[in-house]
C-alpha cells in the first residue's frame, strides 16, 4: 500500500482527493494536515466521508510528512514550494494541485502569481503532469506539476491539430465555462449562491492565470509561440468544464475526427464522441473522463471543438491520482474509473 | 458471477441501476430492456455510461430474461406483474423497482394505482424490500419489492420512535422534499427546468400514493393502523430526499439520540448524526447512505427528525442492489459503498 | 414626493428595496448611506440599478437623513436602533427592515439577539409592520418594525385559523423552506453556490430568531401563549419561502377555503388559491404577493396550509414600502404591484 | 389605449408579454388565443398573471383580431404567415415573435424552416424589428418581424465593429450561452431539470437556425457577405443569453471603448459597461437592457465583445413592445423600463 499524505485539504480540491484516496484499493491515506482546521475530524468537515475517513485534520509537520511514500498539496499558489524540497530529499515524491511548479520560468510565475519563486531548480525539475503528452516523464518524476483545470480542457482540446499543425495557431480562440466550484471553497461574494446561480458571465479576459500554462503546453507541442485569446466564463453550477476551440484550417485535406480518434485511442480518459454528438458536462460529473467533439461547420475553414471535464477531476484531484498511479507504477484507471453521475 | 438483467432501463432509476451494477463486483450485466428503444445502444441515451456498458436495449423478450440469475423491473408500475410469475416459475429472482408488488391489499392497490392486480398470490409472497426491517425475510424471497423513495426517508426516520411507542402515532407529520429526479424521465411540463428550478412548491397533499405504503409500513411496526399527514414538495435540485418528521411525545423520558444510534448502529447504510447537526442532501448525493437527526425543540412535547437519503440511490437503484446483496449472500456493502459526491 | 433615505443598502434587501424605490411614482431618494462603501456609485455594485439610480452610498450622517420624509433601515441587528430616536425627534418615519424593532419585550430581544436593547421607549413605541392586522396603527405610525420574512409567510398562514381558534394552538408546526437569499449577501461558506445549491437542509431546529417574532404575534391574535413548532429550511434557489403548515383541527364544522377567501377578501397582497392548487414560490418572485391554499387531507382532522411569499419582497422590501403608503396614505399598492417573473 | 391581441400567448414569449403588456399604461389587452388551452383562464395556467389578468384564452378568429390595433403572434414557426395577410388587408399591425418574416429570401426560408413560405409579397414588406438599425423604417411598418434571441445579442455585439470596417469580417466567432428557456415551453427531454441543470454543452454546430438571420443582417450593415462561426451553449438557468464575440482587428488605431460608447450613446437599451467591467446575465434579468463590454486582451489584435441580453425580453417579448412603442409613436421606453431583478 502506498502510504499518501495530504497537505491542505479543507478545500474542494481536497475533498475530492479524499473522495478517491479512501476509495482507491492501493493506497493508505495517513496524513491529512490543515493550519486552520487542525485537530477537527475530517468527516465533520465533510460529511460525505462519514464512515469513509476516521482520521482528523492535523497541523502541516514535516516529520509526519516524511513518512508518506507521496503527498499531494492541494493547498493554496505558493505554499507547496516552502516545503517541497525537504520532502524530496527525504524521498518522498510529490503532486502538487496547485500552481507553484506549472510555468518553467520562475520569472513568468513570478509575473503572473505575483510571488518570488523560491526553488526554481526543483522548477526545472517538475513534470508537467499530463499523461496524455507526459508520460514516460511523469512515469520516472519525483515532483509532479498537477495542471490546471482550464489548461486540461484546452490542451487536450487543441492538442492533436496542434501537433499536426493543421490550424493558423497565432490566432487560436479558447471560450471556457466553469462550474463555480473552479473558484474554489473560499467564501468571496462573487461565488454565493445568489450572485452565482441564474447568470454567466465573462471574467479575466485580459488575462487569467491559465494563460501562459495553456500557451506553454501548446509551445511545447508545435516548437513555437502560439497566439491564443482565453475568455473563461462563470458557469451556474458546481462542476465541469466545458471548452469550446475555435481555430482557422490551413488544409482542406484532413478528416477531423479520425484524427481524434487515432490520436486519442489509447487513452484510457480521453473519449473523442461519435461524430455529430456533442460532450455535455454532466457526461463526466464525478468521473476522470475528458469528452471531445470536433466540428467543422459548414464545410468552412473554421474548426470547432469541444471539450468538457470534471474541473474538479480529471481537472485537478483525478489527473493527479492519475499522476501517482503512472509514478508508482499502478494500473493508469485504478481507483480512477468512476462512473459519472448522471443525472 | 450473478447474471443481472434489468427491464426498462430508460429512466433515472435505469441509468442509477446501470451505473451500480456495471461497477459491481459480483455481477454480470447481461440483459436491458427497453420496448422504446430496442436496438439503441445503451451507452448512446446515457453517454456517462460510454467505456463502461457496451451492450444495446433489446426487446423484453422471457427467453432471455430466463437465462438471468436475478432480473431487476425499472418499469412503469404494472409492468412488472405481468411478466414476474413466469420469472419466478424459471427459478429467477426478482426485485421491482416499481410499485407493483409494495401494497399487501390488492384491492388499496386497485384504488391508489387504478390498475387491477393480476397476481395477488405473488403480492403475497413479495417481501418489502427494506434491509432495515426485513432482512432476515429478503434473505429467502423469491421477489421483493423495492420500496418508494419517499417512504424510505419517512419509514427510517420514524422507526425507533414507532417501535418503541414513544409518540402520539395518530398525528404523524411528514414534510418532505424530493429532487426532480423523482418525477421520472418522462416529459412533462412541471419538470421542465424552467419550472422546477428557482421554485418550491407541495404538491400531492390530498393523497400521494407513498402514502398507503409508509402507513402500511408503520402499521407493522407498531401494531395498529397509524394517523399520517404526508406532504410532498418538488424542489429545485437533481437528486435527493429531505423529509422533516415531527410527532409528539407520550413521555419526557427518553434520550432520543441514543435511542437512534442503538437501533442503527449495525446498519451499514443509516448514519445517525451527532447531535446537534444538521443532515443535508449533499451529504448522501450518489451514495447508498440514509443519514438522519433527531431533535427536541426547546425541550418541548414535540420531537423533530430530519432523514436525507440520494432518492435514486436509497430511494431506489441503490436499495435494490442492497436486497441483490443478502438475497445472494454477498457481503451486503458490495458494490454499493460509494462516497458520496460534494461538493 | 415622499424624499425617502436609505441606510444600509448594500445587501439583498437594500437593493430589493431600491428596485422598488426608483421606480415608485411618489417617491425621490435622496440619500443611500453605507459605511464599508462610500464613495461608491450605486450602480457599480448592483449592475442593475444602471441607468435608474446615478448617486453613490454615503457615509450615514444624522444631518443628511433628517432632510428625509422617510428613512429605511435594511442594516444589520442592532444598528437602527442607534439612530431611530433622534430621527424621531426630527420628525422623520422611519421603517426598520432590520429586528430592532421586532420583538415587544427588550429581555427576550436580548436573548434572541445577543445585544442590550438601547431604547425600549421607542420598542414600545413602534407598530409591527403586518398590514394585514395592523393597518390602522401603522397609519398613525413614527415607527414601523418591519417583519421578518419567515414570520410574514408563516403568520398570515395561520392567521384565520388562530383568529377564530379553531386549531389546538398548542401544537402548531411550520415547516418552512428558504431560498439562500435569506442568508444576506455577507460571505459564509455555507451560501456559497457550492455548498448550497443542488442540496436541501433544515436549520435552526432548537430555536430560530423568528420563532419568537411569530409566536408574539400569534399570542396578539389569540390572547394567549401558543405553541410552535417552527423548523426553516434552506433550499436551493435564490428568492422565495414556502411554509407549510400543520394543525389539528378542534371541529369538523368548517369550510376552511371560505374562511380564508373571506379573511383576505380585501387584502390587496394576499391571494386564496383555488381549492385544490396549489401555490409555488416561482408564482410571487418580484412581487409582493402571499398566496396561500389551505388543505383537509382525506378529510381528516389535520389541516394543512401552504403560504408563499418572495422573502425579498413581502418578506422584506415590498412590505417595507407597503408599510410607508400606508403611513402616507397613498395607494397600498403604488409601486409594488409588478407581476411575478415567470419563468 | 392601443387595443392588443397576442396569437399564441401559452409559451414563455407569450407569458412575457402578458406580463409587459397588463402593465403598459398605453395598452389595453383585448384577446388572447390558443387552440390548445381555449377556454382556460390565463391567469390559471400562469399564476404569476392572478390579479393582473382576467381573461381567458380563446380561438384564434379573425374576427376578433380584426378589431385589435396591434396583433402580436408568439406562435410556433409556421402559424403566423397564415393569417398575417388579412390582418394587414384589415388594418391591424402585426409584430411576429416567431421566425416566418426574418429571412429576406423565401428560399432561404424554407431551407432552414423546412416550410414554403406562403406570402412572399408580406416578407418582403416586412421590417426587421431590431430598432437600434431600423428605427425609422419600424416607425412607417405595417408588419415587424422581431428579431431572434441569439441574432440580438450577436448582432448589437458586432454592429459597431461591422459598421465600421475595422475587423475580418470573414472569420467572425460568436460563442453565446443561452439560458433553457430559449428552448420554449414545449416538453423535451433536452430541457428537463435534471438534464440540463448542472451541465452546459454546445449545440446546432453545425448550422442553427440563427445563423442565416445574424448573417442576414450583418450583410446589410457591411454591404457584402460576412462569415461567421456561431455556436449556442445550453446553459444551466432559466434565462439570459451571454454572447462572447470574437474578430481580428484589421487595424491597431482604433478606441474600441469610445466605438461603442458613441454608437450606442442615444440609445435606451443598449448600454455599453464600464471599461474593465464584465456584463453578467442576471444584470437584465427581466429587464429590455442589452449590456456590451469590449476588451482587447493584451493589446493583440484580436478583439473580444461581450454582450448580454433577457433572451425573453430584449430577445423577445421586450423587443417587440418597443416595436410596438415606435410604430405607435409612444415613448419607446413605456412599460418596458423594467430595473432588472437582482438576486
Amino acid at each position: 500500500m502506498i502510504k499518501a499524505g495530504v497537505v491542505g485539504g479543507t478545500g474542494y480540491t481536497g475533498v475530492e482527493l479524499l473522495r478517491l484516496l479512501v476509495a482507491h484499493p492501493g493506497v493508505e491515506l495517513s496524513v491529512i494536515t490543515s493550519r486552520s482546521e487542525a485537530g477537527l475530524s475530517v468527516a465533520e468537515l465533510f460529511p460525505n466521508l462519514r464512515g469513509h475517513v476516521d482520521i482528523c485534520f492535523q497541523m502541516p509537520q514535516l516529520d509526519d510528512l516524511r513518512e508518506c511514500d507521496v503527498v499531494f498539496f492541494a493547498t493554496p499558489n505558493g505554499t507547496a514550494m516552502s516545503m517541497v524540497p525537504e520532502l524530496l530529499d527525504a524521498g518522498v515524491k510529490v503532486i502538487d494541485l496547485a500552481a507553484d511548479f506549472r510555468l518553467k520560468s520562475p520569472i513568468e510565475w513570478q509575473q503572473w502569481y505575483g510571488i518570488e519563486h523560491t526553488c526554481p531548480e526543483v522548477l526545472e525539475e517538475a513534470v508537467y503532469g499530463m499523461p496524455e503528452i507526459n508520460r514516460e516523464k511523469i512515469s520516472k518524476a519525483r515532483i509532479v506539476a498537477n495542471p490546471g483545470c482550464y489548461p486540461t480542457a484546452v490542451t487536450l482540446g487543441f492538442l492533436p491539430l496542434i501537433e499536426q499543425g493543421l490550424v493558423d495557431d497565432q490566432h487560436l480562440i479558447a471560450d471556457a465555462k466553469s462550474g463555480v466550484s473552479g473558484a474554489g471553497r473560499g467564501t468571496s461574494i462573487g461565488s454565493l449562491l445568489c450572485e452565482a446561480s441564474e447568470s454567466i458571465k465573462p471574467y479575466g479576459v485580459n488575462g487569467h492565470r491559465h494563460l501562459p500554462e495553456i500557451k506553454q503546453t501548446l509551445k511545447w507541442v508545435s516548437g513555437h509561440q502560439v497566439g491564443l485569446t482565453f475568455v473563461p466564463h462563470l458557469t451556474p453550477m458546481i462542476r465541469g468544464i466545458e471548452a469550446s476551440l475555435y481555430a482557422v484550417l490551413k488544409s482542406d485535406q484532413v478528416d477531423l475526427h479520425s484524427l481524434y480518434a487515432q490520436r486519442y485511442q489509447d487513452e484510457p480518459f480521453v473519449d473523442v464522441m461519435p461524430e455529430g454528438s456533442f460532450p455535455e458536462t454532466r457526461s463526466v460529473k464525478g468521473s476522470n473522463m475528458c469528452r471531445i467533439s470536433v466540428f467543422r461547420p459548414q464545410q468552412g475553414d473554421t474548426v470547432v471543438v469541444s471539450s468538457v471535464i470534471d474541473n474538479l477531476v480529471k481537472g485537478a484531484a483525478g489527473q493527479a491520482v492519475h499522476n501517482m498511479n503512472i509514478m508508482f507504477r499502478l494500473d493508469e484507471t485504478m481507483g480512477i474509473s468512476h462512473v459519472a453521475l448522471l443525472p
